[in-house]
């Protein structure tokens, strides 16, 4: 039987292992897909470092990742001549949802009840191939660069999250420059934001909001958001937050900075739950609506994400800082993790 | 100068007194109206108490109270024909607008920057007269029951709550059974709501949840809510909460009822700041959308309460618990007080 | 090999005929349903009648029929056990959608692309049974009568219909009397309007529309619409148009009778193309949102309308008023051109 | 009594003439406006013209005009600080609304039913002064163009018509390259479309069209849209048709050329009624939906204007092809109607 190089969680502890697995065999539904990028999500962090999520969640062994691009190399009998076929160069969605639960039957594949996430409950993509369903493949224009190829699954989370909310002449607040936060700033810019403004406490990633487009990065704790941004929002406060930190303390200044009647969405997740928010004073008193979001919608984001970069407004170049072969994927972890890094891109079998 | 009788808080202090006060002269844009009936609100207790908050919001002397009904017996010289004119029996908005602000300009009246409210910000109804903006005078039909007049306010907030969120098919989770939360039962019936499940701590008002409609009226802590319901709602979950009672655990408890991709809709007020709150797992990875309700929507929440009340398929009436002349007052908030009332109305110069 | 009684069109001509057929095998994603009751609906009629629509789209030889209800008798290999299964009372969604093109995955299913519709495009249920998409079939309560779990796909339309507008506390004027516009009067009210007005030229469908609920049912030709409704609506004019007669006489009066800033809903087809329609003054200038509906979404339509049978706000057992057994068809196909019936319904095998 | 330099129709006949007339006083809620710059609408056209519509609306003598810019130079005594005051750069929403009937109160002053317009009915700015309700002043930036300012009425139009669909990452068909239609492309840009087409008879049109940002600009007579623009929108068909020309020919063929499910907003008057409408395959099969866009919204599209000018992203200099002054009024309207102009810009007093 043939095997492939793959990053592998084989025991329920910390740490990752490269080592070589066999070729998995793609189902009647299936598509395998020789990968040639893969990007690192922090999500991959937490299983790499076994934190309580990680425990409660994975199953050893596991291939992880779930950031990739490839080109399909075999196709299962029962695909379909309108699918993704082979010799396809494709990205992956990686929610793999059931299409039977209510959720699903409502359009909101997205928080399916029955969810299997590639490279956190079915082997992933830090591996030389990966067998998937042809719903989950998204056909790629031929000539689409590889990382951005690759990105495009946490790409999508930042489309989902500005498309909640309606910023057409808005001035928008993007708490959080991770990759998510970053890819944020050109897709609120592009949807029709007056003013976007982002905050981060690393001085790196607010130079890398810069790049992307930020009418002002600032840090919030050396400088007063409400006072630094006034003359650029104008009326008081901001019209929509777009909350990508998850630190409870961007979510409160966000909300305070929110104009009454105003729009937030929510992507950052908390290391902890809350405590001491005033929901009465942030959301209730005010009219704001909060939207959570959860992944992309099926498939919605995908084909706004499509639009996004082939109208050529977003350039999502500067977003990738690091490029690794997948032998050294222990120091691009670490890189990842340092927080000094926008996305860092993998390639197998180099 | 004429005086009439008033309920006012004279000092910064707990209490109120009941007094003999000028007749107000309404301004050009103005009517002045003779207050025929006056329902209390928990903010009128918070006043009488003199909580944290009346201390920083309250300047005495102020005649408290702002639902009521009555009829206009002057108005202004700048009032126009086409507004409410003198002889004409009224209800009043609350929140007097400055119709400029940003907000205002926007349809978001309801969260006007210069908010005064009635009763709170400029003196109240708990009085013989009142004199208010035209603007904020609602015409009633001529046989609206007074009781029900006065408490159209309240009922705004229920109509505000429940149209926040699409109802149509839906299973609605309404904790907390105050007035606006019991009233907000059968607007989410006349939405189109499948199953209506109403919680309390309090039997009393329960009961009266099951008199408005409810398919169920639980205590959460002595009942499994979601055992319980699941029958009515067959999916695993609800797919709309309405929060009525500022309680954090009702809070907690409905949004982990909800189902994945579920509406929230709240407007209790909690006691002080949530601690220990998982936002994470109770909104974000839901993919929540969730509503801070203000006030009423200026003008959209009164047309829809008078479309609900002129078509017969709601009837407030067992939510009007007691009566009281005006002059009764402190037993009148002693009774509110006690958590063992409905709404509660009074009657000045009687 | 087992046969069945089934009503064909054989040639690509005027009629249909009652003949024998053999029993469908179901494919590993179908089922096959002992077909319990079906119902007629307008299509079926023009099939019959081999108008110019049916000339252009139906290869005969084909089964028609398309509403109907059954008990499934046998499950292909790929049904999975989520899924209705051998046993289950079951109904259908008549559009057979292919899952896979930009509109069934941006949740528009009802306008895909390639939709094939039960008894047009393939085998439909005027026949003793029938084989489909295990996706198509929709799990009833075992104790729905057999005639409404037939008329569902009809239901469907209406529901659909008053869905795609806000009826909440509103106006509604629905144009025809027909199946559907007689169904749309209860969802109108079970969705909150405070006044549904509807208009037909036949008294036997006016009479209905009355048993059905509706405030008022007018015929446009004999009585002044707008007077007459006058009283009921208050302000002047509606608030939302329900067009379900395909006429444009009653097109352009509903819409002329729409407020300014008013909403409509389009079911009906017309017979031939509009003349002399003024859609500067009708639509545009008056700020009208017009929408084209077609077949149900899905699955939201099925949802509510599970929803609105269960909570037994909705009686539609007005709309039946005729039943045959399949064997007497034609009676039954002439009884429907006639006009005067609501929904016909008919029994195989008796 | 002081008198300025107006453009007026003194008799309901075809023509206008330069005449002097008294400077108008405003009243209490009013403000005076010197007009530094006029721009010419289509409708000044008509009511030159004395079109059928105009015979019907207009009452003589009156001012014409509606689209301007100036500086308040007198304010009224009931005008508010926080209002536009003396010395501010200001340009006009044209509708006067009534604030009071449910249109207005519901917020769509857009089609109150008391609505008064500028030039229309009540004196226009065609002229060295204008008074006008202070409500419908809004204060410009200090430094913005002067012919920019005073076209933003009509720039409001195309904001207003985009703005009623979602075009974020969708294929657009802007039919229709008169002003508003041209204004309408960079508009659809910056609120995020993915494609853009226009089409237009006029060869002088079409390369303005070019020139304001349309991927396309083709003549549909004369190229086959559908095939030229098949590359551009990869998918068959436009995701949103802007009807800008009131053509009928325009708007089947962009109805034809929009996907199933696909949205329509429709701001151009046809100069008749439709004939050979085929409202059943054009809008109701295709599940489309249909928005008549009536002026601007107030004040939203007011906003997103103010947005879209302060974020640099929309160049509206192309559109102004001549200025003239206002005392050359005959010459730059018959340069208006001669169809070989975008916008033209007239400035009093000089």
């Amino acid at each position: 039987m043939a095997t492939m190089q793959a990053v592998i969680k084989s025991q329920p502890a910390p740490g990752l292992e490269l080592t070589r697995t066999p070729i998995p065999a793609p189902g009647p539904r299936e598509v395998l897909v020789q990968v040639q990028a893969t990007s690192i999500c922090g999500t991959d962090i937490h299983i790499y470092n076994w934190d309580r999520w990680s425990q409660g969640r994975i199953r050893p062994p596991l291939i992880v990742g779930h950031e990739f691009a490839g080109v399909i190399i075999e196709a299962g009998d029962a695909v379909r001549p309108d699918e993704p076929q082979v010799g396809d160069f494709v990205s992956a969605e990686s929610h793999v949802v059931c299409g039977i639960c209510q959720q699903c039957r409502l359009g909101q594949g997205h928080v399916c009840q029955n969810t299997q996430i590639i490279g956190v409950d079915r082997d992933g993509c830090y591996a030389e191939y990966i067998a998937l369903p042809v719903e989950n493949a998204w056909k790629n224009p031929a000539d689409m660069p590889l990382p951005v190829a690759s990105l495009q699954e946490n790409f999508g989370n930042a489309v989902h999250t500005i498309a909640a909310t309606d910023v057409r002449g808005k001035t928008v607040l993007i708490t959080g420059c991770g990759p998510a936060g970053l890819m944020s700033i050109p897709v609120a810019r592009a949807f029709g934001a007056e003013v976007v403004v982002a905050t981060d406490l690393s001085p790196y990633r607010l130079k890398l909001a810069q790049t992307l487009g930020a009418d002002l990065a600032l840090n919030p704790v050396e400088e007063d958001v409400a006072t630094r941004a006034q003359d650029a929002v104008r009326e008081k406060g901001f019209d929509v937050l777009i909350e990508m930190s998850g630190a409870p303390s961007a979510l409160v200044q966000g909300l305070s900075l929110l104009k009454p009647g105003g729009q937030a969405a929510l992507l950052g997740l908390a290391p902890r739950p809350l405590n001491d928010f005033d929901l009465n004073n942030l959301v209730i008193m005010k009219g704001i609506t909060l939207h959570g979001i959860a992944g992309r919608r099926l498939w919605e984001t995908w084909y706004q994400m499509r639009a996004l970069l082939a109208a050529g407004v977003i350039d999502l170049a500067p977003v990738i800082t690091h490029e690794f072969p997948l032998s050294r994927w222990q120091e691009a972890m670490e890189t990842m993790a340092s927080g000094k890094s926008g996305k860092i891109v993998m390639y197998p079998g180099s």
